[in-house]
């Protein structure tokens, strides 16, 4: 058995959503960065690991490539049940997937680097377009988000009960994403309470794009 | 118990994969057609049962509401365990949900309705402009994906081996929106292979836009 490697960018959401759940679950990992704005997630030598040459690529320690952060969260869980990511019960392990998806599949892929260049590219959009487009998918899905965790009676110190998962995970990586782009959270209060919870964790904090060996 | 009830419309690819995904287990559901180009799915009566106003939703036979497809799908995988959506070892789920992935969390979301029509309204973007917009997205994944499935040895007939499952489900939803916009599919023969091997299945065939009651 290897050491498990984690290829990722210290700025990546989806990389930093990888780190968190590595920490919740205890894995001691190399951290090999793919600095994403030279192009060096385009070089030979990654493209083996992973053929999209996006990051994160998680490589287990029996040799398992896994690419896709949430794949890769439910993999962790699926290797380290403990503490769990999800809930037991199927409706609830529903509720916390979807959260996750809420912001996984309608904020970020929106808001992704590559989707904001061609904005630029295509459509000459300039900083405050880009800005004000990014701001645009937050605030329509944060809006809902929002009044489904201020009032489901499973909302908790986290997004679901006592112990933060998944959407926890990807609440907090989103949020950090939003202050790049000087997203208002004040019509947040919920959502910024459960972030605030996570950070005073040090599986979160420890996970933040500023602490990592390749920040700027 | 109730019947389940899908909130849905028939061109939507996210209620397309839960479509197949309830046909696969054999479930018998009833049909609420929810018309997104009219505003139908901003009801106040549908946004009580999912406040995003988004199809499609499941209501579960105890009353459960699950959103976002591949929750549901999830969802439905873990209450109805046989046919499995998902293989049984971990590496091999993680491949499975990391295919399912490239397309609901990188193709999908950036080419939504919503998202094309800001497009139009907030840079101009005319039918030509949207279409293109759109093959970009499709084959920025597509071309690994179609590297992914043609060299892993575990693509068999399906995505995964022999039974169709998680994977085949969101492929088969994205090659039909893919004709809407003449995608041209012949650099994907391995998609397009596996694409054509679900549909002779009825649970992928019945479930198509064409056959569902408020097609037009």
């Amino acid at each position: 058995m290897s050491r498990v490697v984690l290829h990722n960018y210290f700025r990546s959401s989806t990389s930093y959503r990888v780190r968190i759940a590595l920490n919740l679950k205890g894995v001691d990992y190399d951290y090999v960065a793919h600095h994403l704005r030279h192009g060096e997630h385009r070089d030979p030598a990654y493209l083996a690991v992973n053929p999209q040459g996006l990051v994160p690529a998680l490589v287990w320690s029996n040799g398992t490539i896994v690419t896709q952060s949430l794949a890769i969260c439910e993999f962790l869980d699926e290797m380290i049940p403990e503490p769990p990511l999800l809930p037991a019960e199927p409706g609830d392990r529903a509720r916390v997937r979807a959260i996750a998806q809420m912001i996984a599949c309608e904020i970020h892929p929106v808001n992704n680097l590559r989707v904001l260049n061609t904005l630029r590219s295509r459509y000459g959009a300039d900083d405050a377009g880009v800005a004000d487009w990014f701001r645009q998918w937050v605030h329509e899905t944060f809006v809902p988000l929002e009044a489904m965790l201020a009032t489901h009676p499973q909302t908790g110190r986290f997004c679901h009960g006592e112990t933060p998962g998944l959407a926890d995970i990807c609440l907090v990586a989103q949020v950090a994403n939003n202050a790049r782009f000087n997203v208002d959270m004040s019509p947040y209060p919920t959502i910024s309470r459960i972030r605030d919870a996570c950070m005073e964790l040090s599986a979160f904090a420890d996970a933040s794009p500023a602490r990592q060996p390749d920040a700027e």
